[in-house]
């Protein structure tokens, strides 16, 4: 055991409990208040486990899938969680974002830094399976609690159906049943007046 | 796509955002706060990725691991956080979790349902590879957590090192380096006045 090695990690592991600090434009289920990016980052690695059946590419890596959804938000621990409908404020975001990735994923022996970092560029990138699946899989989560808490963020950032669609039919990419369901859903919001048209 | 099974997952989804809702005793690394039963859940599944070479046991299947450490806590949705030093309370904890994972991983498909049954259930039992290194890292985490916010449940609860060193020594049947490590915490916890002797 190599105790350099080891405190480096701890390092890491105590660094990311900010995650729980950052705070998303999601509310939960309940609207009792928004979620964090822990909890986030929780939920859509539970979800893609139960979803892969669904991702349009077969023999996706769900390990691979799995370790994207719960590091690609570590970034945002010093670049901030950007609403994806505020297109002001994500002009510069790949720039902080990328560093923070060398900042945050520089804590660790370089292995587990290349293996992080390279992680967190394929998710960005989207051009495999996995990282078409993952994304599927982080955009549904928000939409899914927003139609599930009667549309708490569409209505504070007046968000209409359109600008939805536009923001997340990248979703057919990884999952044609996933955003085929994602459009029922936008239908029946729109039907029980949560989602304005 | 079986609109039904669909359905079904999508049902335990929204079911375990209730996972935020549940505190646990541990308090964030910066003690604003306690974490929630989702945020440490994110968190013991990034550390087992990171440590998994520390396991005792040679090829233990990290994606297994990973599954357990995601859904173990979902239990306590129904159940409650029940605090390892609170005796008393740990008494039907057993029997008011199981009734909770029969509930709770029953809105899942039959195939789901029993995948994710069995993996609580292996979790619990401790009786394989991944799981002793699995709840080597769940203990793990909140002393950890205790350690770098100076004490915060060991002073609330009055907690001293002999109680830690008797919940927490099966550490060292999933990670010998890793309890090792922490009992080099605990003697520096001491030695910083944050833990009684």
């Amino acid at each position: 055991m190599d105790p350099v090695r080891l405190s480096q990690q701890i390092e890491f592991i105590a660094e990311i409990d900010k995650l729980k600090r950052v705070i998303r434009e999601s509310w939960l289920v309940d609207a009792s208040r928004k979620e964090t990016d822990a909890e986030h980052s929780w939920h859509i690695t539970v979800m893609a486990l139960l979803l892969q059946e669904y991702a349009n590419e077969t023999d996706v890596d769900i390990l691979k899938v799995m370790k994207m959804l719960l590091i690609h938000d570590i970034v945002e621990i010093d670049a901030g969680d950007t609403f994806i409908y505020d297109k002001e404020h994500a002009q510069d975001q790949n720039e902080r974002e990328t560093r923070a990735a060398n900042r945050i994923f520089g804590l660790l022996p370089a292995d587990q830094q290349a293996e992080f970092f390279a992680l967190w560029e394929e998710f960005e990138n989207v051009k495999t399976p996995e990282a078409r699946f993952a994304r599927t899989i982080d955009s549904m989560q928000p939409l899914l609690l927003a139609y599930l808490n009667e549309g708490m963020s569409w209505k504070i950032h007046n968000i209409i159906r359109s600008q939805v669609i536009d923001m997340k039919k990248h979703m057919g990419n990884g999952s044609s049943v996933l955003w085929e369901y994602t459009l029922e859903l936008l239908e029946d919001a729109i039907k029980k007046g949560i989602l304005k048209d």
